[in-house]
């Protein structure tokens, strides 16, 4: 009788190669799915450390281990179109710091896992996520709305798995006992996710939140100390919001969004732009310590909300920043990224970014990002001569008399209220 | 018979000499009232720039130019303990970027004339700000909640006035005639407000919002390209939400509100923290561009966001988030701060803080502020065990299964709706 | 040399009579623009006042006055379809009582004011509202925004009409000497603005909030004590949240909106239903008292929420709920349906109604609105057998457990703190 | 050995009667608890049916079933001061319907179970709730936050429970087996849930969301159509928002708060106000029916909103309505009512509601209630002269045209940008 097939996310370290091979022992057919939403492109020109993933290797490992199939799934283009585009659109943050670099790749990812989980026909999902952090939620919830009638196996709450491996050397054990190879590279002390906008570090020795991170442990951004003395300057260009093109400071102008995406991503690695550390509330209700790089989404947002400054309507921006960013930024960090809210909301976004064309030109410096300028040639709601202090224009200065009279008939109203009742303002 | 007598906000400049002398020869008698919200404590350490204020000098040009009094009001402390930090205990920020300096210092400088009018029994007060910003409508709407009865002289609405005194040359000409003394210095192509806790920049020259702030606007921080190679560290302890000691580098321990806020200023300003630049939306409905620097405020408000993270409940801070954080800053751009809206939402800042106590050990360096560690020695909401990945701890990682399998009830029946509809997710 | 033409909103009674010949008389060439968007079908059955409107005699009037020419434009259908059903996708309400009757109506009035202006080629565009009202604020401002350039005449702000037309009796007298006709109705003691949607009461003896509305001022609505002692049935249908068809009691079928909307008035009007009595907080700052009757406006609102429930998804409704709803009205109420944030919010409301599809079955019954029940063919996220208390399922019982516990982690730390600290739940 | 104690929620009726048997027999000491939130005065004066509770028969009844301890607690005071008055305060209301009748009554019942728990020393809790409802949720997450450490024992949860006891009839064979006196009453084809403020209907017949609900199934309120023919006026007057006096149509004045909430109840009872029916958002995902009777609380809180109008300012109304009342009724519904937010958020209530004091006169009228007018004597922020059309008074008409235009700035360059696109309004 055939198995029953079952789709793993596969990342090729340790802990997916011994579940896939424990759920090839549990007696199911495995296929292995490695989503390619992280790069080896643009290293930091001046680190000295260097990080590719080699994705044949691990294809090559997880048959090894006795896997049907590996699938490398190559989701950066709708990774970065679908998910870290509208992020930018509506300057998605998470309490006030997390730009959602984990939250925002999770989507993605489960969507390819459930495509090969269909057209394999696999009865069943699997993951290694643990079960006290947010990225089980934000994947099964995903599973279950993409095809309800899935069913989800996530060996570190069953208890047949996690009482048997219940450290790291149980790991390495059952790995050395089952051939299953191991790379030589000792274990950090926090573990670490990467994909292609962001890399989070967490557990370990930043469980303790008063413990400074370590300066080796940063992988994406040189460290703002050995950035380079000398600012880099470069511009982008929004159109509905979106991001449509990046002029470098050598005038090299980058339109497709991957390739734009990237080079946003270079020029903020290079310069130490885009660390956070972070005390945050998971979706489960425990706080957790993050750091996180987030090099180039966090210049390509700043960047948004500056070009919003110039050609965003008042009350449209009051009412997107106080329903639409705060939610999206929620919706998206608890894994309700297929649901009908998120699908609400997204065409709220869309509805508020008609005029948000212009460009905003960029300097980073150190960590620094700031902002040397900005113009839009469509867009005119910004009148320098109306503004202008030393022109008295179309606008009658009386007018604001009467502004001001009419806003004042409730304050009075209270002032008067105060003084009857003896209280003072 | 007597003179009617009026109260004019008096800053020592060329406007308010000849607002002061104009109103004279309307036949008021004038009282010149000068706040000391500004400081000229902590200048940048490496800016050879200097900056000063000298309230006495001020005083002898307004009885000079024939006011019968002048006060000078030191409100420096009523600013920064009942303006400044309840900002800080919310987050206050307008449009995701603007920290309201100016709007801060409106409420404290308009009570402490209406105090001055109240004991000269002024029948009104006036002021020097323009007809198109917001600096009337914050002080006027103040006068009218304080003194409900009060009458307003606003020249630079008056057609007698603002006709009269077309430009800069109109005002140098009437100083010229009427005696009044004019500080040599020649006048800059932007103009400027400064405070505490802010120095603003805006009209001339950066009324073109692509037009770069020239290096040498920037008055309270050194450039970050000319700040100190080596990071400046830190530590900010805060009771209920509020700044209570700073710890400097050196270990010298500061708690009174007033020096604790000007040492997070000195802090700041010698390692360029602080500016900002944007495109923002005026109270009365034009786009204007500032440029802001607001040092120490910055990074108190970032250390508060940061320690929030590791006391404050996750829906209180949500809710304060959406609702208070937005709104409060919102009233305070306004100039709405005498109002029962105000006072309700700072009962609820107060009821949102009460578990915010605890330190912050921060890094300035070259333009950013960044964290280094976090503790608090009274709240317990974060458990490093409990949201440890390596512990199972007392709580079942079973349960989560039960948790997800709840939030996706309504998920699989969005899911099958959409399966139904022949829709793709 | 030929005159300035004027387009002004003209009633026909007594105040835009005079406004007419005075505007006259300050030499503009005068149209008169009459919006039919009240109705004289029908009366309540049970109603023995009666209600019609003479659009003929009433341009005759303002010929006879002198008007150039009188425009009487039907707007009926833009105002049910533009604004009113928007209205009930979003269950529009202002303050929790107001149904926006008067605001609803103001946008159309206005546009189809400006489009006679436009074409005849006016100048300045004139109404008759007074000076402290929302109705001046809600005109002008469309104005404004359909024709940046236009010129607004307001003569009950203008001195040298408000100053010559002191009450009722000036304008009577002025009627006489200039031969208006005027109608021997005595007038009553409140003011009174009736569209198809609703009718207004204000003013006069209503201005003491504290007198109870006399029963001979409601005009659409039978008092629920003389409505029918037996209870009408209907339905309606809604599709994407908009009323499509309305089936009466005898079983007729109808689904062009104009007609549908009137048959709903007919119903809610003869059984008493639509009433409300209110002290709102008008745009300026002022509070007033109004009584309102918003007869078939009530019923479609009501069906609408209740089908919501059974097949909107809970969080698009809470968004949407807090968000838009409490966002629409106010936009409306204030006189900004042509804005930015309108056309926003709208383009949001369309987005949340997707799934609004369904049947309501209604009863009223003497002031009484209520549910019989509702069904949807199309829409299954009620699952009758899913909820029911009575049958296990697809569910588990046990998830339920682990969706407590996890939801309990965040509220027992909060109940050991506040054990800690030795407070008390 | 002693035997462990469990505090069990009994309503003396068959579900926990088996319950309290099934726990003896499964080796526990057992307590029962029955919280006196309902009462058996005030039955609707027309209606024939009875409405009582016998406290002292459950009582016998448990002990005689084995229970070592029979609590019968009197919590209606609570009941109606801590939860029915705030909810009031706020307008809460869940899904624009229902008014949380169920809701409210939870967390003072889960208190006072605790407390017998910690006074008898048990090790658990349990109740009765069904697995799919929002009850076990509401009374679990209370238990957790009232004592972090307490056990719940959810026999509908349990499948040794749940599997042996899968419908009605093997329940009544139990209690046959085991002696548990059933009463002869025919179980209804509803499950229904009374308290003080409110009585919910569901389940049973009521699964089919286009069931119209029985005439005979409504316990509280006299049917409409069977109210009396006379409507019947009462007063209730405010302070800070707390109902203070009820003024009977006979001139009695009732100021207990008890006695109060018991004669609004009364009178909405006799005259069939404060029926509803809504398919509503469970909080574990599922929809569901219920038919809902809160006769009292209905009167109170639209009283309230009345006043409102009269004494608040319209910003503190506007954004308690935005942000409070949504939320704490999102809270209330939740189970959430031992938290950080509802602590917060009821803080901010009692802050909005310091000018909420005045009168409301009331009419109720076969389902029907309204407002016959409202008058504060401390609260002066109605000026009737002020808003008075027909009075010019202290307020320039023509500030109004200021004010206008200055609102107008911003409309009017996006009909410039309108124009300019080729777009139309």
């Amino acid at each position: 009788m055939a198995k029953d097939k079952v789709c793993l996310a596969y990342s090729g370290g340790l802990d997916t190669s011994c579940i896939l091979k424990w759920l090839i022992e549990e007696g199911y057919d495995m296929l292995a799915k490695k989503a390619r939403s992280s790069t080896c492109k643009s290293p930091p020109k001046s680190a000295n450390k260097l990080f590719t993933e080699d994705f044949q290797a691990a294809k090559a490992k997880a048959l090894k281990i006795g896997a049907v199939a590996c699938y490398i799934e190559d989701i950066r283009r709708e990774f970065i179109e679908e998910l870290c585009f509208p992020a930018v659109q509506c300057n998605a943050v998470y309490e006030n710091i997390y730009l959602l670099g984990t939250s925002l790749a999770r989507p993605v990812i489960a969507r390819a896992q459930i495509k090969v989980a269909q057209k394999e026909g696999c009865i069943a999902v699997s993951h290694g996520c643990t079960g006290k952090g947010n990225d089980q939620v934000r994947f099964e919830l995903a599973f279950y709305a993409l095809q309800p009638s899935i069913k989800v196996i996530a060996p570190w709450r069953l208890p047949e798995f996690y009482e048997r491996f219940a450290g790291r050397n149980d790991l390495l054990d059952y790995a050395a006992k089952t051939g299953i190879p191991v790379s030589s590279t000792k274990s950090k002390p926090w573990s670490m996710d990467e994909n292609l906008a962001h890399c989070s570090y967490e557990a370990g020795i930043l469980e303790d939140p008063d413990v400074t991170a370590p300066a080796d442990m940063w992988k994406l951004t040189v460290d703002p100390l050995n950035a380079p003395d000398k600012p880099e300057d470069f511009t982008i260009v929004f159109e509905k919001g979106l991001p449509k093109k990046l002029i470098t400071a050598e005038g090299k102008a980058i339109t497709d969004s991957v390739e734009l995406f990237l080079e946003a991503n270079a020029i903020a690695r290079r310069n130490g732009v885009g660390r956070v550390d972070i005390v945050e509330n998971r979706f489960i209700g425990l706080k957790s310590r993050g750091c996180y790089e987030t090099p180039g989404l966090t210049c390509l947002r700043s960047a948004h909300i500056d070009i919003e400054g110039l050609v965003l309507d008042r009350e449209v921006r009051a009412l997107r920043d106080q329903f639409v960013t705060f939610n999206y930024a929620k919706i998206l960090y608890n894994g309700l990224y297929f649901s009908p809210e998120r699908e609400f909301l997204e065409e709220s976004i869309v509805a508020s970014q008609k005029t948000v064309n212009g460009q905003v030109r960029c300097r980073v410096y150190k960590g620094n990002f700031s902002i040397l300028g900005r113009s839009s040639e469509t867009e005119k709601l910004y009148d320098a001569s109306e503004s202008s202090m030393d022109e008295i224009g179309a606008f009658s200065p009386k007018d604001t008399t009467g502004f001001i009279s009419v806003q004042a008939i409730r304050l009075k109203k209270y002032g008067e209220a105060k003084e009857a009742k003896g209280e003072r303002l």
